[in-house]
């Protein structure tokens, strides 16, 4: 630590700023607008809590350990703040109950026929459904990525009495999991999966890793939700799959491109539904995000390792 | 048994028909276009499995037992069939996993604000959301009705990290639930309730359970759903509850009228969610139902207890 530590803050908050002087009462903070007037003030800056761009985090030659606000660093440059030996935290976890939330309610907006039956409403009309219908139980669900997103998924899964299967860089197994698979492996892993759901994070390894074999691998029918990064799925790959009726369809909370443009072929397919990229937005983000932040900060000040690094090898 | 047993089969099928042979190759069906073409028959009816009305009922004077399609009983002559001493059994249990679906399908819908990414994606608009979403975890979920669906309900409440608290006749623990309530403390139990799960059957006991007084003792913002029956809610406290605003949504399965009639207030109120009573239906229900039902048939033969049998006292 520096003789007098600078800390940039991306959200300034009073009640943030009023645990930061609990934790740090010698701590100086500069904010997005004190940055804004004063630019020269990024030469200062030792730690960063989320929103510096990477013109900014270039210029930030101080700079010790950023703090990124969300789980995935895709955005960031890694590889110079690596050579840098900048640290990079994340705020790892807090998505997993709303992510999994987000993906189980998409897909049972689709599994028991939600999106009609809000037509009929708007319609007025008494119409009980259930032709479409799919059950939960019994199905094998195959999560893609598990780390916590993917535990907790794998969790209600199993309270649905569906069968969860995992696929993980490593392989390591998990209590919530029934058999976890590899990259190596990955076909007899997408041949099982009826519902598969996607939290990968997008690194060089996992950039297009469902590609056309993988959905051709895909037990007919299958349903693909996707909250991970688009990229991770091959777009023509998927357009493909859905067109020649392999999918039964496609939940996607993320897409590439992202934002999608408005004549993108995914908006209109019949069984595609978008949400866009908030899977991980929950009413408790900014608190649960700002205690981890605390913890770390603690950490820094007494030299200690931090929590939710990035893997300098695994790129998350 | 008499000597010569006569089934009443309302769905017929072939592998039903197949199956029941399998089972008591002695017996003989009457099919519904049979009843139609000999309304006599009726009279010889020993075993009915579902679909006869009132009055057809009412002259099957051989009747001694009734296998009822669904789980609630409440459209039938109880009274009288206790009085004739039918015995009547039901396929409770087969709707737990769906009806669970349907209900966290219904409330993460709403949670996750799924209907109005529908709306944009309708528009081609890429608008991430966030401003009403609300967290399942932590929160108290009220279980009202503590059966085979309430036991479900409970069970991936928890892996929400839901809080399950329980109402139920009797008032016996059970191992999903953290307290459990009866009707003579129920206040209690809404007033705990953060979103309500009810399931209640409809008789003497449950009819308009939910009133003024239970709507004015749940939290600020309580959130209720009702896969159990109409008629086990006031639909005027209800309208009450919702325009006051005490109520953040009310998602309904089960209303009462119904069929909703399309002048109804209940349409176009903003926070309610209306699905045509069929969170029961699943495409496993016949061969589920069929199951019990042959199960039941296997024991009546032998003059053993059959399952799920309705309760003289309780009613359902």
């Amino acid at each position: 630590m520096n003789a007098q530590t600078t800390l940039f803050l991306s959200r300034d908050d009073a009640e943030l700023r009023q645990k930061i002087a609990e934790v740090a009462p010698q701590i100086e903070i500069v904010s997005r607008a004190q940055l804004k007037d004063h630019p020269e003030r990024l030469e200062q800056i030792e730690i960063a809590y989320g929103g510096l761009n990477r013109d900014q985090i270039s210029r930030a030659t101080a700079l010790k350990w950023f703090q990124n606000g969300g789980a995935g660093v895709n955005g960031l440059p890694l590889s110079e703040l690596f050579a840098r030996e900048v640290q990079i935290t994340t705020v790892s976890g807090i998505h997993a109950r709303c992510i999994a939330e987000h993906l189980f309610g998409m897909l049972l907006s689709l599994t028991r026929e939600l999106h009609t039956a809000r037509e009929h409403q708007n319609r007025r009309e008494w119409k009980p459904l259930g032709g479409n219908i799919l059950s939960l139980y019994g199905k094998t669900l195959g999560v893609l990525g598990v780390g916590a997103i993917g535990a907790q998924i794998a969790r209600v899964g199993r309270a649905f009495e569906m069968k969860p299967i995992g696929l993980r860089r490593g392989g390591a197994g998990h209590p919530e999991i029934e058999t976890m698979y590899t990259s190596e492996n990955r076909l007899e892993f997408f041949a099982r999966s009826q519902i598969v759901m996607n939290v990968l994070p997008l690194t060089d390894a996992t950039r297009g890793f469902m590609g056309e074999a993988e959905f051709d691998a895909l037990p007919d029918g299958a349903i693909i939700l996707n909250a991970g990064r688009g990229a991770t799925i091959d777009t023509p790959a998927l357009l493909g799959a859905l067109e020649s009726g392999k999918l039964r369809a496609a939940l996607l909370d993320v897409t590439d491109p992202e934002p999608l443009p408005a004549d993108h072929p995914l908006w209109e397919m019949p069984n595609v539904f978008i949400t866009a990229h908030y899977a991980g937005a929950h009413p408790e983000y900014n608190a649960e995000a700002d205690a981890i932040f605390l913890d770390n900060l603690r950490l820094y000040l007494k030299d200690e390792p931090l929590h939710h690094v990035v893997d300098k090898t695994a790129g998350y």
